[in-house]
C-alpha cells in the first residue's frame, strides 16, 4: 500500500488514521445530526464540505449529510461513497492546500471529543450468525455433548436467526439488566427477577448498502458489493433468560433487551487491505457457499470490563475476526439462497468469535466456562458474569506494516434493573 | 350492541359491515397511494373526507391519510384513531344525509374492486409466538416425544421468536418456492434445490400503535392500549429447509423467504364485542402474565386450497382465534418484561393456530401428518404440502347476534423456484 501522510494530526495508535476513514452520524450543541468522517480525533463535517462546494462534480442529493442516518447516502452505491471517500482522503493529504489552507477548515474540522455520536444506520431487519466454530464448540460442550460439541448441521451452512432491530443502540448507551424468568436445574418451577447471569458476546457486525428484490439470490462472488462496512457488535445476553426460553424457536428475551454498536462504520475498502484467508472447510461446501477468492479479515477483536469506580479496564479476551469459519459473502449467499430480501440498513452479525485459546473466548459464559471458573480483574475483583456497574469496552483494529485501520470503542455500562 | 343501518349497500355475509370499518392503504389508476375504510364493496376515501373539512374538529396533520403506510395515523394515539372510525361509521349511518346527500360522495366512495391494495403498515419488527396448545403438541408429538409433546417451558411463557420483516408481503402477490438446504433421514449430506415441503400457516397478527422506550415493560392490564388492530397472517414455511437448520437458533431461511398478510387492519374496537374468555391455565401463570379480564376473541378463521386451473378452492381447516392458549396481552407482557422496546408498526403473530379436531389444525404439515396423511381436494387431486400454481386462501371473521366483523381474503400464489 502507498504511503499516506496527512496534515491532520493523528495520535499514535490512533484507529482513526488516513488509511480508514470511517462514516459517522453525529451532532453537537451548535450542530444538528449530520454524517462526519473521521480522521485522529477530529470528525469532518461533510455537510459543510458539500455546502463549500468540494463535492459538486458528484451531483449529490441536497442535503444529504445534513441526515441522522448513514441511509441515504449508502443507498446512493458504492460508486458515490467510494468517491466521497476518496476525495476526503485526498483533500486530507499533507501536500494538498485546498482544505488546509481553506477560511473553512475551523469549521469543518469538528473536535471529535465535543461530539455525540448517533446511531448510523436506521436498522430495517437485524440477524445474528453463529459463524465462530470455537464458539459453537465450546457452547455445545457446555451444554451438550462433549464428544459431540457441534450440531449435524453446523459445518454445512452458516446458522443464524432473526434478532431484535429496535433494541439496538449505539455505544455510550447504558443498558439496564433484563428481568424475565429462569429456571436452574435444581428449581421445580420458573423465577422471575433480575438475570443473574448477565454476559457480553464479541462480534463484529456488516451494514448491507443495496437492496435485493423479493425472490432475487446473491451470490458469494457478487456479496461483496452488498456490504458498505462494519461496526463492533455487543449482543448482550442474558444466559439464564436464553437458556430457559431457547426450545425450540431459538433465542429471544434472552437478547432482545439491547444490542450495541460502534458508531463509526469502518468501510469493506478500508479493511481491504487487511484480507486473509479463513479456516480451510471440510467437509467440502455446497456450491451456492463456495468461494473465489479470500473474505477473512486480520482483525483483532478485544473485549474489556471496568468495575464501577475502578479507573482502568481490565482485557479479558483478544480475538480476530478472521477466526470466524463462515465468512460473511457466505453469510449474505447463505441469507439470500431461499430469495428473503436485503434492505439498505441491515445489520448482519457474526456471532460470538472465539479463538483456540482460553484467553481468546469472546464471552463470558466460556471465559468464565459456565461460572466455574471466575476470571480476575487486574483490580482484584473476580467476574463469573458481568455485574451492576460494570462497563463493557469492546474493541477492534487492523494494523500490518504500519497501516492501522479500527472502530474506535463500543462502551456500555450495565445499570441494575429498572 | 345497538343495531346499525347504513346508507351503503352492503352485500349478505360481508366482512366490512357497518361495525367494521377497517383501515388500509390503496391506490387505484386515478389515485396515488392513501388510506382508506372499507364497508362493503366500496373504500371510504379518508382524504378526501379530510379535504372537504369532515374531520376539520380533530386538528389532524396535513396529509396524514395521503400515506402509503398507516404508521404516521396510528401514531396519533387511539384516541385520535376511535375518532375517526366513529366519525366515519356516523356519516355511513343510513340516516346521516351529510355525506350521503353530498355532492363528493361520488369521489369519497371508491369501489374496492378497482383498488390495489397496498402494505397496510411499514412494519418495524417481526414477531412470532407458538401461543396455540394443540399446534404445540402436535409439533412435538410428531418430532420429539408423544408422551411428552410439550416442552418445558411452554406453559409458564408464551414462546416466540422474531421473524425476518423485510419479506413480509399483501395478499395478492405471488410468493416463489424457496431454494435451501435440507436433510432427510435417508440422506448422508444435505441436499440443495426447491423445498420439497412447502406449507401454509394460520396466524393472526397484532400490530403495535403506541411505542415504548428500552427499559419499559408493559403490564397485562396495559397491552390493549398498545395494539392498534388485526390482520390475517399466513406464515410460509418450508419444512425440510426448516427441519435441517433450526437447532439450536430457531427458524431461519426455513421462514423468511415470505410471510402474507391481509390488507385491512380490523381494530380492536371493532372486535371487543367478540371478546370470550382464553383457555384456563395450567399451572399457574407468574404474576406478570396474569390477567384480569378477558383477551380472547370467538374469531372463525379458515383456510382454503385452489390448485392451478381449478375454480373453486378446496376448504381445508376451520379453526378459530379463542383456541389460542396465550393470549395477546400475555404476549405483549412477556415481549417487553426484559426492557425491549416497541415501535408503531411493530407485528407481532399468533404462530399456527389449530384447533382441538383434525379439521381444524392449521398447517398442512398437521393437516396431512406430516405427509403421511393426504388430503383430498374437491377437484379430486390430493395434498401433502402446497404445490406449485396453489393458490392459498385465509379467511377470518366473527359473528354473533347478526353482528358480523372480518378480515376479507388473503390469497397468494405459489410459483415455481426462480
Amino acid at each position: 500500500m502507498t504511503s499516506l501522510e496527512t496534515w491532520v494530526e493523528v495520535p499514535k495508535n490512533s484507529d482513526f488514521t488516513i488509511y480508514n476513514l470511517p462514516f459517522g452520524v453525529f451532532k453537537n450543541k451548535r450542530l444538528s445530526a449530520r454524517i462526519g468522517i473521521a480522521i485522529g480525533d477530529k470528525i469532518v463535517d461533510l455537510s459543510i464540505l458539500d455546502q463549500e462546494g468540494f463535492f459538486s462534480d458528484m451531483f449529490l442529493p441536497e442535503g444529504v449529510f445534513l441526515q441522522d442516518s448513514l441511509n441515504e447516502l449508502i443507498a446512493l452505491g458504492k460508486v458515490q461513497t467510494r468517491k466521497i471517500r476518496e476525495k476526503v482522503q485526498e483533500l486530507l493529504l499533507a501536500e494538498n492546500e485546498k482544505l488546509r489552507d481553506h477560511s473553512i477548515r475551523g469549521k469543518v474540522m469538528v473536535n471529535r471529543r465535543e461530539a455525540e455520536m448517533l446511531m448510523p444506520v436506521k436498522i430495517g431487519d437485524y440477524t445474528d450468525f453463529y459463524s465462530s466454530m470455537e464458539h459453537a464448540t465450546n457452547v455445545g460442550k457446555m451444554f451438550r455433548d462433549p464428544e459431540n460439541a457441534l450440531l449435524p448441521n453446523w459445518k454445512h451452512l452458516p446458522v443464524g436467526y432473526h434478532g431484535r432491530a429496535s433494541s439496538i443502540i449505539p455505544s455510550g448507551q447504558d443498558i439496564f439488566r433484563p428481568k424475565g424468568q429462569f429456571k436452574d436445574a435444581d428449581m421445580d418451577s420458573p423465577g422471575f427477577g433480575p438475570s443473574r447471569r448477565l454476559d457480553f458476546e464479541l462480534e463484529l457486525a456488516f451494514i448491507t448498502g443495496k437492496s435485493t428484490k423479493l425472490g432475487d439470490t446473491i451470490s458469494t462472488a457478487d456479496a461483496e458489493d452488498y456490504i458498505f462496512g462494519f461496526v463492533l457488535f455487543n449482543d448482550w445476553s442474558a444466559r439464564d433468560i436464553q437458556a430457559w426460553e431457547y426450545v425450540p424457536l431459538g433465542p429471544f428475551l434472552g437478547k432482545s433487551f439491547a444490542s450495541s454498536i460502534s458508531p463509526w462504520v469502518v468501510t469493506l475498502e478500508a479493511l481491504d487491505y487487511f484480507r486473509v484467508d479463513g479456516p480451510s472447510q471440510d467437509p467440502e461446501v455446497l456450491p451456492y457457499l463456495q468461494c473465489e477468492k479470500a473474505h477473512s479479515f486480520d482483525l483483532q477483536l478485544e473485549a474489556y470490563i471496568q468495575p464501577d469506580q475502578v479507573k482502568k479496564a481490565t482485557k479479558v479476551s483478544t480475538s480476530n475476526f478472521k477466526y470466524m469459519y463462515w465468512n460473511v459473502a457466505q453469510q449474505l449467499a447463505h441469507h439470500t439462497v431461499n430469495g428473503c430480501n436485503i434492505n439498505v440498513g441491515d445489520l448482519m452479525a457474526s456471532g460470538t468469535i472465539s479463538g483456540p485459546s482460553e484467553d481468546s473466548f469472546g464471552s463470558m459464559l466460556e471465559l468464565s466456562w459456565k461460572g466455574t471458573k471466575p476470571i480476575r480483574l487486574d483490580s482484584g475483583e473476580e467476574r463469573k458474569f458481568i455485574e451492576d456497574g460494570d462497563t463493557v469496552i469492546l474493541k477492534g483494529f487492523a494494523e500490518k506494516e504500519g497501516v492501522r485501520v479500527g472502530f474506535g470503542e463500543l462502551k456500555s455500562k450495565v445499570l441494575p434493573s429498572k
